[in-house]
């Protein structure tokens, strides 16, 4: 008897990968295309179809999975708006691309995706109740309740980065003041960066930078910190510590049995989460911080086409 | 066919109430009795089965459900401690009531009973994502998700009010810093009051409470408030301001259909919930702020018993 396959893609702004995942979230087979900012949504999509047909196992797929960045409207299968696709608007990308392969398809945020892929890569399928947040450039989340996907209301649940921390701190994109996203996203943590070491020289940086700061990005400050370089050391300590106050936020409100940290930001490791941990422990019921288990996913690159294929299975 | 039934039993610190109520939440017999808080556990389990046996229909009851406030195992239906019976220490409160009764008991922490007690009376038994925030001493939280309490990996999901407003703000009971609590529960509120008086005079609370600011309540300042005290009105903006901060992390991260206030500080009405809408407004996601009903509770005297009552059903 042939085991059950799902098609993952998942649509960034510099690759699209796709995968043929098994009911356990294991890929069994993978390729990608480069992502073509210009392309109209037909053109990609059959380029994608393509490129997909040519895996071994994809005539065994009845449904297929898509994940991507932006304001998705999960029911209908329809992209309103992706930054990763700035000339897409409205887009029924199920309705495309099940009329190309006459599969089932399903769309949803990227957040999602990658909440999905943790809870089957990171966990293994077996947590009951799972956060999975993404410090990336933006900060998102997606949340797994009894095994499922939670989308709230409108599809807009998880968003995390926009979850307060300082309720007079900095004006945030979204309107808000002193979002998470404002002290752990990635451009914020780099314009921290840049303040901070008005005050706070590091030859390790300058070296690494020709002292062009407009160059620091999470992996220089990572890279630096792996140097021994303090200051950034200093600069992830702060940032943890801000991830911490969210992390106790969650514990609190919603006392997971498991924390997943991916995306660009998590993979300052240590540096970040040793301080994120600790101040995430002072601040959280004691019951609740011990139960929860948080950890930096060991398939960053992977969750997205994971748990993309696995919405079929949700 | 007789209907239903279900005994919901409220443990509150001055009085416990008693109730038997239908498949839809409804109350159709009520009583109740005085807590005795110097009683032993066996006492008063005795008296409160006593006086429920007295109910016309008590006979027809399979299952009991009772909601206490404190730190409670909802597995085992045990009270660690509650504040409403300080003498209290891991009383087996499942297994005295069920040996005496020899029906089904269920028991609970009592901002879950008001959650479940909401998702019937305000609700009407229809939202798929519901929370339900008590504004008392304390303030708690009980979440409804896909129509069922959800309670976490510990039973401890739910502490809203130790969701972090202002990471470096006052120190909560709690140990965090900063916790939405320490703004808007009702002993911080009247604490707030009595600063906030020393440099805006009141005549009118100066009146009700013959200058002794000991006895400020947010009773005294809603009743202050519909006088038309412009200083308690200031008082209530600031309280609602920060509830609308508490509100807005809610939308954001969790996409409800509906939230429902409930006890004592929500009964300060519009002076709080004006203020707290715009402040949620401001801060939220547009399409989930849209989405998202709020409202004070209209049965807040009733979600205790209603919801105690149906953890059965749950």
């Amino acid at each position: 008897m042939s085991k059950k396959l799902y098609l993952g893609i998942d649509m960034g702004g510099t690759s699209i990968k796709i995968a043929v995942v098994d009911a356990k979230g294991l890929i069994t087979e993978e390729t990608s295309i480069k992502t073509d900012l210009n392309q109209s949504p037909a053109k990609l999509a059959n380029d994608i179809a393509r490129q997909a047909a040519l895996l071994k196992n994809y005539p065994k797929i009845k449904s297929i999975g898509i994940g991507i960045a932006g304001d998705i409207d999960c029911e209908k299968g329809v992209v309103r708006f992706s930054p990763n696709l700035p000339k897409w608007r409205n887009v029924k990308l199920k309705q495309i691309i099940e009329k190309l392969t006459k599969k089932n398809v399903f769309v949803d945020n990227d957040a999602n995706t990658a909440a999905i892929g943790a809870f089957w890569l990171d966990a293994g399928g077996k947590s009951d109740n799972l956060i999975c947040i993404t410090l990336g450039t933006g900060v998102g989340g997606g949340l797994i309740f009894g095994k499922k996907l939670y989308r709230g209301k409108t599809c807009t649940a998880g968003e995390i980065g926009h979850i307060t921390i300082d309720s007079q701190g900095h004006k945030c994109n979204c309107g808000n003041r002193g979002c998470a996203e404002t002290y752990i996203g990635a451009n914020y943590v780099a314009r921290y960066s840049v303040d901070y070491l008005k005050t706070h020289k590091s030859k390790i940086i300058d070296d690494m930078t020709g002292k062009d700061y407009s160059k620091i990005t999470p992996k220089v400050l990572y890279d630096a910190a792996l140097k021994g370089d303090k200051t950034s050391v200093e600069i992830w300590k702060y940032v943890g510590e801000k991830l911490g106050v969210l992390l106790a936020d969650i514990v609190n409100f919603i006392n997971p049995d498991t924390i997943i940290l991916c995306g660009g930001v998590s993979l300052a490791g240590k540096f970040l989460i040793d301080p994120a941990q600790k101040e995430m422990k002072e601040r959280s019921f004691q019951t609740a911080y011990k139960a929860c288990k948080l950890q930096v996913s060991h398939y960053t690159s992977k969750l997205g086409v994971v748990g993309a294929a696995m919405l079929a299975e949700q």
